[in-house]
């Protein structure tokens, strides 16, 4: 069954790791965020990229949730000692990956074409596709002013609150993006942030649309579990931004995408209000392989036999 | 007394730290050489400059004798595992000014700028001066065809015999080059490689003509203990390009340029052919301290008191 899947960061990452331990590696097309993508000390970094990558390679760290297992920390703080910034946290491991990306944007190559040559050093089938080749960059509207997303969710520990998400830049899509929404059997939104994750990609001219006009299942995992983030502020942003953190409010963030959502068993008792997407109760936190799979297979059975 | 040394790399770096030991250091500017500096993984790399910076700061690696004490390499095996070039080592600390000072190359920032404020960072007190800002490199030509410095040195091993050396590049001196030279009262060419470390300094607009027309005294320190080069490829260069690999033939490196030879005790009895350079026999293997000291010391003797 081929699968196209739209992916933010580290939940995204986990969810997509557990796709291809069901489904075909090769069968898998990952469409990643890079609303999040920001230059550290000359390196373009591509967080979300990048913790697909690192789970797909098996190379993340299960622990602490994002980056390289194994991690250390010389060169940052290196780079510190020399006046150089540290406040985003680059591991060695980490720097090895964009050192080489870095390069070869610097020598012209579109980022989907070095994210392919990533995947392939690491013997990765699964096809790994930025959303954009372009510069599309999300910036957070808060109390405190306008700021860029790792300036607002690292730089200020995403402490302000969000009135509004904009998008800036004119994206096209990825070579390979629409092709794969349109060719897939199952089109899965992963469970990560709808505003900050998954919006950047929709974002993209053509993703909506074809979104829209699918003709394949589109199922979205709720990234809440009881109306909470596992992590990050998506709870309190569909809060203030959709007025609720249960079901409906997830769904309402995919205005005609989706035909189903996946929620937790904690969930269970608030599913009015989700028109005609249909609620697919399971357990969704990702806590080890097997949950994984299980929470996938759940995905999957949206898709008529 | 103000000291002005050209100085390449890790001799050059031992003797420049053993002049700070005994000179003021705030008294002190380095010139350093430029001509070997190269990219890597999309880093701006200056080990000249780098070799006399960690050696002012005391992060220097003694027993490798290049880099930082305390390395690691998990950047550049990463780098090397998504397929990036892993043939020049560099290590994790390392890497962290390299970030610092390509980001600030990149923005617009002179080399001789971004140098001073890494020196500032460290607490340094000696001026470090890249030879110039603008692009001069080194090239050899051997049998086997010419070469860039680092694809001779590093990628060949130094192994192909040279038959000449070209510098590549019209390059003006950097800020306080001049004024350093004709503001000293000693000027010194630390133990370096006549050809490949001294020569690219002395090819800067202005460098050689300023050494010729000196009003301090200026001395060499032979590179070569009884006519062999400690490390490297000096004294197989001096055999093939100057004749021998006695005193006489490193000061024919510098016509006109100097006025003493530093020479080691092993080459005492080979002191023809030095014209009117006064030669200075001392122990010059800088095996520690102690030993730089001294050799410093014989240096400074030079000056009239």
């Amino acid at each position: 069954m081929k699968v196209a899947i739209l992916s933010g960061g580290v939940g995204g990452a986990r969810f997509v790791r557990g796709v291809v331990d069901v489904v075909a590696p090769a069968d898998v097309t990952v469409i990643g965020n890079v609303g999040d993508d920001l230059e550290v000390l000359g390196l373009y970094v591509s967080p979300d990229l990048d913790s697909i990558l690192y789970a797909l390679a098996g190379l993340n760290d299960e622990e602490r949730g994002w980056g390289r297992a194994g991690e250390s920390w010389e060169a940052l703080a290196a780079a510190g000692g020399w006046g150089g910034e540290s406040w985003f946290r680059l591991g060695d491991r980490d720097i090895g990956l964009h050192l080489v990306r870095t390069q070869a944007l610097s020598a012209g190559e579109p980022l989907s074409a070095v994210t392919r040559r990533l995947c392939e050093a690491a013997g990765i089938e699964t096809a790994l596709l930025p959303a954009t080749d372009d510069e599309l960059r999300t910036w957070l509207e808060t109390p405190a002013g306008l700021f860029s997303f790792q300036e607002w969710f690292v730089g200020r520990g995403h402490r302000d609150e969000v009135d509004g998400v904009r998008f800036i830049g004119e994206a096209r899509p990825a070579p390979g993006v629409l092709e794969a929404l349109n060719g897939a059997e199952l089109i899965v939104i992963a469970p990560s942030n709808p505003y900050v994750s998954i919006a950047p990609i929709l974002a993209v001219d053509g993703v909506r649309a074809a979104l829209e006009q699918r003709t394949a299942p589109s199922v979205a995992v709720s990234p809440l579990i009881g109306g909470r983030a596992v992590k990050g502020p998506a709870d309190r942003m569909l809060a203030r931004l959709a007025g609720g953190t249960g079901p409906a409010a997830v769904a309402a963030c995919y205005p005609g995408l989706i035909d189903a959502l996946v929620v937790d068993e904690a969930d269970a008792a608030d599913l009015d209000g989700l028109g005609d997407v249909r609620p697919i109760v399971t357990r969704t936190l990702m806590s080890d392989a097997d949950a994984r799979r299980r929470l996938v297979e759940a995905v999957l059975g949206a898709v008529p036999a």
